[in-house]
């Protein structure tokens, strides 16, 4: 069953508020580019292709405003109404930084006549990208592979089919998925609230364990393939995604077990050279809810050399990712 | 100011109740060995000395029972207690399985003639253990040092001046600490309830990051040493410790991170051959709180290759651990 976290309906946004989940299922109604910004900012969405694909219809809001006021201002011999496309561009791009879906969609939408066509094509467009890279990273697994995913790359994530969830969830209809193990995912716990529940209603056997268990797992030869998704893959391969991601890479490279990162083209900027290019968010500290001095990394950097192959819609790219990226992202 | 989460007196063992910290400073009464070994279980006392030393009180609460059994049924020409004795050792060693220093307390005070100043001696010389073992430790450390730790083996966990948290003490003391990084420990967040508050009583400068978060520390820079306890290191030097552990070595090695592990002899376990010898717990995967099917490795191993030195009372050991083990355990 595909969960759909973003609908465009009566002129208005409704975002799944995803910080509500597994307990309740409650929606947001966002009639304007800012609401969609803070939803993105406080995370009621989340995951980089889903706050993507959010922004584009915040732009649409725009839109519908600028052509509200574009009316009104006529009528009163007002400014032209480009302004506020541009200043909701500038307000949704900024809602977070690291994911470069986030200023993609935006710049796309900007670049379209038609911001809301636009958008409902960027929704159509993720969701069509996400079944072909699932189908494609699927194809890497064997019958009886026990999975390990970090974080939520599934429908949640993406508003279509999921990154590196779609691949579980394909492998898992190959028959070819034995199990998943699922981190946590401290401090907002993505994993335990969310993969969880994607993946108890899409029937697929699951096991939470907490982050530092990977070792254990894998020391264990509990783990086949680690499939994670990304915020942003820089030109030369490194990978900015959960913080995390990067000692799983860690670990994996030591104990010879494949590390895959899928994620649509989209996710990758050619304009960032490397890992060290990427900006790391670092959110409120009080999100570890402790109450005591603390220090919130949101996204850490894989760099390519731990990545065994990024699964894209344009297909599997293997090292040296220079030249694989350079062949799927336009210049 | 030093903690203390164990008190004989009135005939009774006084127990920090260490789940209720930081909020509340709970303390339990046991009267007898099943009340110290439930507290034991359930981890209202925790940290591998700590809980040896607890048992060993346990042992004279036994003793206590002898005492006034042995009267009794001298009285009724009753059977000899020397069997109760034995049964409170099999109760108190069973309460947790990876911890050696559990069964090696029981065992000094079995083969001691007055089990209460067995215990009060073995919780006496557990501090000056740690004193000595911490003073030793803190001489690897440089000015403006920062140190990153995970779980707690500070004062709460040994029941003197802490063994990974005495070192950091110490090196503090002699102005060579400017900050600790402290792992949250899912999923009991010993770093984040029981390190922090340690810390903050000692006024060393502190922050509590995410057990994902050290990958990112390290690749920033920004961890000079890393120090943790151990709940068992084998004849090999390969170190049973909190989960996460393992991890953390893993990175430390790829960062050129120093790696001590900072525990009292009696750690050391030189009948376990190696860490694949060493029992790891699991405990009950509801401790994660998700309401999910769960795992819940309580431990695990680090290889001695990724040590770079166990600091004990007696030296600071070094590789080849196989022969720096033997020269300080008995046979």
């Amino acid at each position: 069953m595909t969960v759909e976290p973003l609908r465009f309906e009566d002129e208005a946004l409704l975002i799944l508020d995803q910080r509500a989940l597994p307990g309740e299922e409650r929606w947001i109604r966002c009639e304007s580019p800012a609401e969609v910004a803070e939803c993105i900012r406080t995370l009621a969405v989340r995951g980089a292709p889903a706050i993507g694909i959010a922004a584009a219809y915040g732009m649409a809001l725009a839109g519908g405003e600028v052509a509200a006021a574009d009316v009104s201002r006529a009528a009163s011999g007002g400014a032209r109404a480009g302004g506020d496309l541009a200043a909701a561009a500038d307000l949704l791009r900024s809602a977070r930084p690291t994911a470069v879906n986030l200023a993609w969609a935006v710049d796309q939408v900007l670049a379209s006549g038609d911001p809301l066509a636009c958008a409902r094509r960027l929704h159509r467009e993720q969701d069509a990208a996400d079944r072909r890279l699932a189908a494609l990273g699927a194809e890497r697994f064997r019958q009886g592979d026990r999975a390990l995913t970090h974080c939520n790359a599934g429908a949640l994530a993406t508003a279509g089919y999921g990154t590196a969830g779609g691949v579980l969830r394909a492998a898992w209809e190959r028959g070819c998925l034995a199990q998943v193990w699922v981190d946590e995912t401290r401090p907002l716990n993505q994993g335990a609230r969310l993969t969880t529940w994607e993946l108890e209603r899409a029937g697929i056997p699951h096991r939470l364990v907490t982050d530092s268990s990977a070792g254990t797992l894998m020391a264990r030869g509990l783990v086949d393939r680690i499939v994670v998704g990304a915020d942003r893959i820089a030109a030369n391969g490194d990978v900015a995604n959960k913080v995390g991601t990067y000692p799983l890479a860690v670990l994996a490279e030591r104990h010879g077990v494949p590390f895959y990162v899928a994620a649509p083209v989209s996710t990758i900027d050619p304009d960032t050279p490397d890992g060290a290019s990427i900006p790391i968010e670092e959110r409120d500290p009080s999100e570890l809810g402790a109450g005591v001095p603390a220090v919130n990394f949101a996204f850490d950097v894989t760099p390519a050399e731990l990545v065994t192959a990024i699964v894209t819609e344009a297909g599997v790219l293997e090292p040296p990712y220079e030249e694989a990226i350079a062949g799927v992202t336009p210049r």
